[in-house]
This record gives structure tokens, sequence and C-alpha cells, in this order.
């Protein structure tokens, strides 16, 4: 049997992340050739140039495409779609891939949805059906689904989900969160090790971690709420004798906000920022760290693995299901504040997070998209042609 | 109190024909100030060059987007829906609108909806939570409906299946196909005008429209598809004295193999095909033909309207809800020929469509979108933010 | 010593009959490895889809780059050209080739030089220095020759002009036309065959042959200069017993003007038009006419090769160095007309065209060009950074 | 007699500044009516969003076209310009004015010459003929010249160059550099005020200005050559007790690698960089400076106006002609301390910089290049159609 051909197409180091031990397991696998199409934060010196960690990771890549317009306007999204489909088009049909292979609810999602379905290509789609709303990228999460010919979800409840809005059942697998996965693979590693990479003498369980993306609906408030978050956090930390390791932001418009209120930010012995951490050194500060506060997707979708305790600032996952370590407060420093202390302090919640149920995957998630990619024939029309859509 | 500004997208004759009642409704209002993005065919010479018919009807143009790649290649759409992305883009940042509209499932409508979703301005869609399947555009029609803020149906059963894929109620207007409100204004036109027009001599309920698209799934079956078409419904047409009024297809891949197969028939007493045609004559040619064959949904979705019996070969209207006028068959000269005969010949058939209930609307469409439209506060945040999404 | 790895750029059918001979010669060699980046009317079954000639020559595509926008404004060359740079600088990125090589004066020329200039890569340039003037194309060939960094010329004139221009000496080859290669090597063929290829019973020397482009500075008069060719030559075919085979118009704004007319001529037995001819029977068909007549640059470049007497009707050849064999007129059916009768039957100038100087080229232009390339060592800085622009 | 549009196209804070002095005089004509099309870095958040500068200009937007990738890999450069022509053409489709105008080498010279030259508008150039060479936007600079209608030189032997390329003497208007109209314009300010611009205490001819830009042909060695760069300039003036001003670099690829060396300089008291400044204080620093370094055309174009004498560090301004107070000099730190001796310290050099010639202008070329506008007839066919090329 010939191999089958999968074009995986990423586009931002966080996503990477959770793709990465799917990938590194088709690489391996005898019956897939993968190859890669590599575009927007990826290709960006401003964002840590990933597709350096890409190469490392022996990831035969099929085509470079610049898709980041450097703008903080909101046209840079919709524009960097143009380019991706443009650049993705191209390259699909030079590779003529078995399947295209595709996670999460960014530009690249979309892009690659859009083409499979015009180009006939099967598309794999990981992560649908996941309730989050409040952010652009939330609709596009389903309209990519709409479009996707197989779906890959990382919690029950979103396979539930994709029924609802109307996908064959047959094509929904649920496999959990790839990022665990990797997330279980990585060793723990000396804490000098770790300290040396940060070029910071930092104490386990005495830092918190904060990434914090814009939001789309609020981009105007992004400068001010991030100010908020940092003055917050901050005196927390300065309190409490505490540490904060700072995550730059994704590339969205209002990122440059961000940015800005992070150049801003002047208390070196307290809070830094890193533009980019290797993933084995970020799980480490994961693991080792007292909590997690902003508002990134990890807090809901992979901190309850490290059983961490989550303060998420503002709108930007609701109505995601949790599993309870997720405490919700607004961009208001006394709400900040409290939550963080409950976080940090409170040993009765911090203690029942440990007994919590994850709701995101048990570590095999590779295996089961592998899988089901195995026991997939391409040539049969049933796949290609959705028919039923509601 | 200000005026809205509506910028619609529009991207093909089809397409402008079922939107042109609100658009000159809008324009007639004091309400709203409307210009229109006009992108894909209506460029094309190849096509009728639609921008002169646009402009004749005193619409203000805010930008011409090209987006209509001259190739057969399933490259063309993709690419397409990235020259419109980006040309798109430019326009809404300029014009700053308070609400897109656009219609369908083509390249416009994902492009449109992208752009209002990532850019946050309301995007109102028109004939969304149709189930139809089989073709590139279905599952596009579905995404369109996930990302758009408002929309607007054209039959009771679309609203129902929106709300089934999780859209708010309050998004959903039930209002009827647009197309309606027009075709009921078409004044009866004097028969030699219309036979001068065709320059043709032709009588009224002796002939059969053709209007056939290329489906996407079946792209290499396309040409020999519409050799089968010709060939069963010309030598049915000699053989019953009649003729045949062909209409050029749309622009998508594999368009251009029927235009090879319309080249090809050499039968000009029986069949003719025609490149464009007025509005009015188009709707006089409906009103007074035998019967309509082909893939349009103008079968499923318009002529019941007219009481007119329907051949749809082939499956690009799968799943649609019909108001029993039509007569499904595949490409198969047998079949097509008997389906073309009980269409044309069976008075009991006949007799039973002038009953039959139309699903689609009753000409009222344009009024019912505009007061949805008057009565939607742009700056109200609950049309922005979709806060369910399933 | 390892294969140096050229990248050629072809984007229509004219063009590449030229480069073939070159192409053929590059593949066949030991010391070259050469693909393909094929775009713009390549790709337009419109247009004869000469994707599959190219395909039949062996040689390998790189990548298929749409960029012919299907409309007939001004619009449609600059944004073919935004389609062309984005998809090549993928392409070349990937490839990484040692050289670029591009023929002449249309989109593909400008975006190859500039894609060279910004990414450091040789690009060698076939056809500069050519004086022509009055259409859009001629200025681009000059700014891609200021672009370039090797020059193969077709003509020594040429390249005088391109030293007077300011190119350094030791990057210019006077090599001839690489067109003149393939002419020679095709053999006579028997007529009937050539007959039945046009499906049309004709007689040697005993038709003319009509090629005619849009002129860009005089896009709104093209229609009616059409009309007024066709008229001309008609009657003078005519009443001559003469039959005109005309040959479709490129791409270029305009040329749906031109087509329009193309329909409209209603005299089969006088004129036909082809929408692309295989190159042996084209060949074969130039050979055996009695004259050519419209605006192609081939009645000057290639005509006197076949010592073939040309009417050259309207500006589009203006400036450039002729045999001798080129009767310029406007477009006035008299002076068409005058011309015509001086170039099918005046024997004295039908004479002295045989005793004609050839200034482009005698046939061995691929060799020259496959020299130069192999005496080149790409990694040589002084190829790639131009130390003198004026 | 009707206002002629002028559509101005603008990409970067530097070209800006030089530009500027036309715009504001156009602007406040009778005759003509401007609008611009804003572009590139402009856009650019990272690059101090300069675009708030021009609206606070007053000159109206026409459209912001998105072109600037966020990368630091060659593939920038055209796919920017593909999108800088997408855009572009789109822009001038709808404004439909009688003139572009745009200065310089760089993206925005090269889309709009070739938009202007593919739709018919007449395209006027400022900086054309210089003979400057090295880096990829030399050879771009002739080639806008070819394509360009109307040639606005700052020097008179780039008038002379031009000829030499073959533009028609009718064409060239010898005006000056703008730059040094608004220069003279700017007022002293009191220089407490400067120092609270750039919240740093420093004296009057007390410190060295550096702007310092990649070069496309070393662009490998740009981080060690700005590490090389900073380096020796930073010695030196921790030595003399001199502070350095440094300004960002542009956008070119390998800008991202002076940002490196840049962050990296760790001598806050010696010195200091600023992403952008406004433009009165930019020229009060500028009068006011021992010299400048680095490799910014101003060294050349505009130092001699300032009497400033200029280290010029690399190769980036080969071949251009200086009014002798700039002293070329390679990487090499012995090289640039004893330039910078010289140009700080030699009395006998710095005088005779105070008598030297300055070639670029009297601070009269807007004057000039309106009222060569003025007289241009847009109907005229003679100023569209290049007659001669060469």
């Amino acid at each position: 049997m010939p191999m089958k051909k999968i074009l995986v197409i990423t586009g931002i180091r966080s996503e990477y992340f959770i793709l990465r031990p799917v990938l590194l397991a088709l690489q391996s696998s005898k019956q897939f050739k993968i190859k890669l199409a590599v575009s927007g934060a990826h290709l960006s010196s401003w964002h840590g140039n990933t597709l350096e960690m890409i190469k490392k990771d022996g990831l035969p890549i099929a085509d470079k495409i610049d898709s980041l317009f450097m703008t903080n306007r909101e046209t840079q999204r919709p524009k960097g779609i143009a380019a991706l489909l443009y650049g993705l088009s191209q390259c699909v049909e030079r590779e003529n891939p078995d399947f295209l292979l595709v996670l999460g609810d960014r530009e690249e999602a979309i892009a690659t949805a859009l083409v499979g379905n015009y180009m006939n290509v099967l598309t794999a789609h990981i992560a649908g059906g996941d309730p989050v709303y409040g952010n652009a990228d939330d609709p596009v999460r389903f309209a990519v689904s709409k479009l996707a010919h197989i779906h890959f979800t990382i919690a029950k409840q979103h396979s539930e989900n994709l029924k609802k809005i109307g996908e064959e059942p047959f094509r929904i697998f649920w496999t959990g969160n790839p990022a665990i996965d990797s997330i279980r693979k990585v060793k723990n590693m000396e804490w000098d090790k770790v300290q040396k990479h940060l070029n910071w003498g930092i104490k386990k369980k005495n830092y918190i971690v904060l990434i914090k993306h814009p939001l789309s609906s609020e981009k105007e408030e992004v400068y001010s709420q991030m100010k908020i978050t940092i003055s917050a956090i901050t005196s927390f930390a300065q309190r409490n004798r505490l540490k904060i390791i700072g995550i730059y932001p994704n590339t969205d418009p209002g990122s440059y906000d961000i940015l800005k209120a992070i150049e801003e930010a002047n208390a070196p012995e307290i809070i830094r920022f890193y533009k980019t951490l290797p993933h084995e050194i970020f799980v480490n500060i994961m693991r080792n760290a007292l909590a997690l506060t902003g508002n990134s997707s990890m807090g809901i979708l992979e901190a309850p693995f490290y059983c961490l305790p989550v303060v998420n600032i503002g709108k930007r996952q609701g109505g995601r299901i949790s599993a309870g370590n997720v405490i919700f407060v607004e961009h208001n420093e006394k709400q900040i504040t409290r939550a963080l202390k409950r976080a940090c302090f409170d040993q009765g919640f911090r203690q029942q997070i440990k007994k919590a149920r994850n709701f995101y995957g048990d570590g095999r998630a590779s295996e089961r998209i592998i899988n089901a990619l195995s026991s997939i024939d391409p040539k049969d029309k049933k796949w290609l042609v959705k028919r039923k859509l509601v």
C-alpha cells in the first residue's frame, strides 16, 4: 500500500506545540509521508522565528507562506488569510496530498479548510466543537468545522457539539488534546538549568506565569487591560515575594498594545517577559509554577494536567468547560488580587484541583489521530462529499 | 439619526438578480446609504460584464475587486477568495460601514463573513440555513452562517436549521427569497420584443430553458455530463418540435468544460445559448417556458413561483426542500427524456404544481430585510459578539 | 561539479515557443537541472491551456502560478503581476535555484527580475535592448534590463542599446533569437496534414496569416481597429481568392474586444480563427503563407527568416529595426489594402525580401545561451551586484 | 479649469519626510487635489505608526495598503510589492487620478510605476537618475525611471544620467531635493525642548547621530556589521565624552538583525536609540550634531546642507556624488575610529565642508515640482506614450 501523503499547516508557536506530538508520530510512521506548510508567526523574527524549531524537529517543509502583515490594525488577519489562501493553494496543487491537517481556530485553520473544500482534498481538523466564545477566533473554529471532512476533538463534549451542528458522526473522532501527549513525555529538568535558560534566579513554586493575548472585540481596551493586569499582578507578587514569568502574546491585532505595556513594565526583579521558550523549558516552568494567569487557553485546556490553579482575566475563555481550576475575573485590580490570593494560597482550592477531572485528554491523542487517519480511505467519496450539513 | 452605511458585496449575475430588489429598496430609503463592492464575474467580459447592469441601476460602486482567475483548475476559487479578502479588507477599512450585506454561498459570501468577523463589522447574510449538499458551495454556506451576525433566510425551515446549528434566535429573520420580489414586479412584455432580443422566432410554451453549472465533486465528468444533457434534451426537443434556450454557466472550475460542450452543440434551429439576458427578458422567458432543466437552484427556489416544472439533472440540488415541481434524475439520457416528457406533457403533474406550496417567499422579502436592518443598532455589542456558537 | 539549477518562468504560448529550444537544450544538458514556473495564459483553458504542451515536452514543473485575472480592464496586468510576485517568491525560496531565466517584456519578465533582484538570485533575461515602443510592454522590457544580471540579446543592435543604458558589457551576450533555432528544426509536413489539422481546404501560398494583439495606449479603439482590419483583409482576400488564417490574440486588456470582432467575422469560407496551433503546424503555415499581417512581433523578428512579407497595422511595432520585409500602415482600409497588394503581389518587393539581411539570429541562439550560462559562476559576486547602473 | 487629481504613494517615514514639503504645497494649491495611498512601514506600530503623522498633516488618505510582511527573509520585499500592486491598482481605478506621484527607490516606487504604466496614468517620479549602487534598491530606481513618464531629479548630474539611459529630455525636470525645502523651514528649537523629547541630557555639538540600514547583498553579515559599528562608535564616544543618538533602521530584510544588535547595546549613558522622531526634533538634532555616521543616504543628500561631516560605513552609498563631507570606510573598527576622529575633530576638514558645494538643491524643489505639474496637460498623449526608450 502506498504511503498516505499528509500536508500539515502550522502558523504559530502555541499551536505548533500542541500539534508537535502528532507530527513526530506521523513522521516516524511508515504509513505516512508528511510535509509542513509553515506560515505566519513561525516566519517572524519578532516572534522567535520558530521555523528553526521546526527544522530541528526534522520535519520536511513544503513551502514557507508569508502571511503576517506587520500592523496592529484589524486588516491584519483577513489580509493574512488572503496571502495564506494564495500560497497554500499553490502548495497543495503541487504536493497533491491525501490529507490536509490543521489545528485550532486561527487563520491557518480557515484557510486550510477552504482550500480542502474547493480543491477536493480531505481536511482533518483538530480541536473543533469547543464552545468558547468572545474572540474573533471562535466563530472561525465553527466555520472550519462546517468545512472540514474529519474532526479530531480534544473533549467528549466537543464531539457532541459537532453532532449538534450537523456534522455526521462517522467524521468525528474524540482523541483528546495532543498537547498532553508531549507534556507527559517531557522529563523533569534540573532546576538550575531552567534558571540558567531564564537567566534569572527563581525558586520552584515561587512564581506565577503570565500569558495574555488581545481580545478582538475589545481591541481598543487591550493596552489599558494589560496595564491593569501587570499592575495588579506585580503588586501582588511584590507583597508576597513572588516572581512573574511573562510570555509574549500572539500576533493578533492589539498584540502591539500588549507589547507596549510589557515594555513599560519596569520591575525587572519581579516580572520578566520571554519572547519564546523551548518546549522542555516551558513545560518545566509550568510544572513548578504556583499559578497561571492571563487569558491563554492553556489555562483551561492544559493547566488541569499540571494541577495548576488559573486566574483567567477578561472574556477570552467564555463558554469553555473548565476542570474547576480556573477563577474567572474581570480587568479589575481588586478582583485580580483576590483571585490570585485564592489561586496561590487557598490550600483547599489547590487540593481540590489535584482531584479534579481533566476533560482534555490522557496523553494518547496522537495515537488515536494516527489510527483514525490509517483507517480512512481517501479514495472513498463518502469522506469528501458532506451529504448532510445540518 | 445618521444614515446607516451598508456595504454590499456582489460577484455574479445570478446572485445579483436575487439581491437587486433589496438593493433598490435600500437605495431609495432615507435611512440607508449603500455602496457596492463589485467582484468576480461582474468584471469579466466573458460573462457579460454585468458591471454595466449595476451601473445602470444607479448603485454607487465603492470598489471593483478582481477575483476571478482565468483557469478551469480547482485553484481558481481559493485563490479568488484570496484576492477578494485583500481587496475587500482595504475597501471596508476605508468605507467603515455599519453593515456588510451579502447573499448566498459563493466566494463573496465567505470573504465578506471573514472580513466582518475579523474587522468587527456587522455582517448580514441572506439565504443561510439551506440544507442543500453535494457542491463545494454548500459547506461554505454553513461556514458563512457560523461567522455572520445577522441571518435573513428564504424559508422557514432554513431558520430552524440555523437554530439547530447554534445560531442565536434573535439573529435570525425569515424573510423569503428576494428574487420573488423582483420577479413579481416585472411586467409582461410583448412577446415580439422577447423574440427580437433573442434574435430567434420562438413561441410561448413551446420551449425549454436549460441552465447547467458544474458540480465541484464531479469536476472530471462535467464535460461528458453536459454532452449527455444536450444530447438528450436536443433529441427530445426535436421529436416534440420544441426549442431550447440555454444560459451560460457560472464561473466555477468545470465551467469551461460546459462551455466547450455548448460550443459543440450544433443544432442552431433547436438550441441556442445566451451569455446573459436582461432581467426583464429573462423573467418573461421563464414565465412562458414549458419547463426548466439543468441544475440551477432557480429550479427549486424560484420555479415554483412561475409554476414551472423542472427536471433537475445530477446531484447539484441534493437535500433541498422542493415544492414538488422538481423531478430529480441522473445524467442518463433515458431518465432525462422520461422526466422531460412528464414535465412538459403530463397535465396532472403540471396542474398539481400550480397548486403546490411555495416555501420560498411571497414577494415581500426586501421589505422585511429593510425593517430588520432598521431595527438593529450597530453600536449594540450584542450583535457583534456571538455569545453562543453551538 | 554540481549541476546548476535553473528556474524558468513562462506565461504564454508565444513566448514559450521562442524559449522552447533553449529549454530543451538545457533539459538534455548534463550541466543543468531545469524546472519551470508556469503562469498566466498557460493555465487558461480559454487560451488553449498550453500547460499540456509543456508537459508533453517533458519539462518538470516547479509550480503553477495563477496570474491571469478574467477581465478586460486595465487592472488585469498589475494585479496579475501581484499574483506572480507572491507565487514566484514562494517558489524561488523553496527551489533555491542558481539562475532565473525569463524572456521578453510581459508580466513574467518584470516579476522574475524583481524577485531575482530582491532575493539575490542571478536573473538571466532574453531579448532585452529592443528599441520598440508604443505598448505598455516596451518600457517594462527596459525596466527588466535594469534589474536583470545577465542579458541575452536577439540582435547586435540590442546589445549596443543595453550598453547605452548603462549595462556593464560583461553581462551582455548577443545570441540571436532562439525562435529561429526551433523554426529551423521543424520538418516540412505534407500539406494534407496541415489542412486536416486546420479542418479547412487551403492551398499553399494562397493565404494570409493574421495575428493581432491590443495596444495598451489605444485600448478604447481596439474593437474598431480590429473591425477595420478584418473588413479590409477579408475584402482583399475575397477579391483575390485568398483565404485568411487568423490566430487568437494574447491576454492583454483589449483582447476581449479583439475576440468580439473575431466572433462577428462572418465569412467562414474566407477567414477562420484558431485558438492555438501546435508549433510544427504553425511553422509550416508560416512557411507556405503568402504574407503575414496584424501587429505581431513575429512580423519583424521571425518573418525575415521565412522571407515573408508583412503588413504591420498600427503602432505596436514602432521603433523596431526591420529587415525591410515590413510595410507599416495605419488602421485605414485603403492603406491596408494597398499594402497587402504590394506584400502579396509585388514581385520586386518579394524578391528583395529574400535577399534581405536578417538581424535576428542564425538558429544557434540556444547553444550560445547555454555556453554563457556554463561560463558563469553563480557564486562570483560580480554577477549579483550591479556596480554600475548608468 | 478643473483641478488636477494627484495620487501620492508613500511607504516609510524617511521617504515621507522628503516628500512632505511637496505634499503640503500641493495641498494648499488650488490647482491640485491630492490624496495619499499609505502603505508599508507607515502602517506598522513597530515602526512608529507614522500614519498618525500623515493624518496630523491634514492630508486626505485614499487607501491604506498593507504591504509589509513581518519577516526578516528575502521574500519580504517582492511579496510586499505583490500586496502593493493589488491594493494600489484597486485604489487607482477608483480614484482615477491625473497623476501618480512617488519618490525614491523602494517598493512603492516600482509598484507605482508599474501601475501607471499598465493603467495609463501619468507617473511622476522624484529622485531618479542617482548613480548609487550596491543595494537592491538601486537597480529598482533605474527600473522605475524606465517606466515613469515624468522625472523630477534632485541633482543636475542625475538629469544627465536619465538622458543617458534614453529618457526623453522633455520629461526630465531638475528640481533639487525637496527634503531641503522643509529642513530650511524648521525653526531652531530651544535645546531644552529637544532634550526633553529625547528624555536625555545632551549637549549641542557633543553627540554623533547613527543611522544604519541593512544592505541586501550583505544580508548575512548585517548583524556582525552592526555589532562592529556600535562597538567602534561607542568606544570612540566614551573616550571623547560624546553621546550617540541612534535611529531605528528601515524595514528591509536584515533590519531585524540590526534591531537585535541595538537591543544588545548596553551603554545607556552613551548610546540610545529612537524608533522615530518628529521632523522638527530630528532637524534640530542634525543641526547641532557633531557628525553623522552609519549608511543613510541622508549623509550624502542632506548632510551637506547641515555642513555635517559624515562617516559612511560599508558599501550602501557606492557611486553617489558627494559634496566632500563624507568619509567612506569599511566595517572595520580601526577605520571607523580613525574616520570619526577626523570627522569630529579635524578642524581643517570641518571648515572645508562648510564651503563645499551642495549638489542637492536650494530649498525650492517643491515650487519647481508644482510648476512642472501645472505645465503638463495630462490629456496630451506625448506624456503617456514613451516614444523613445533608449
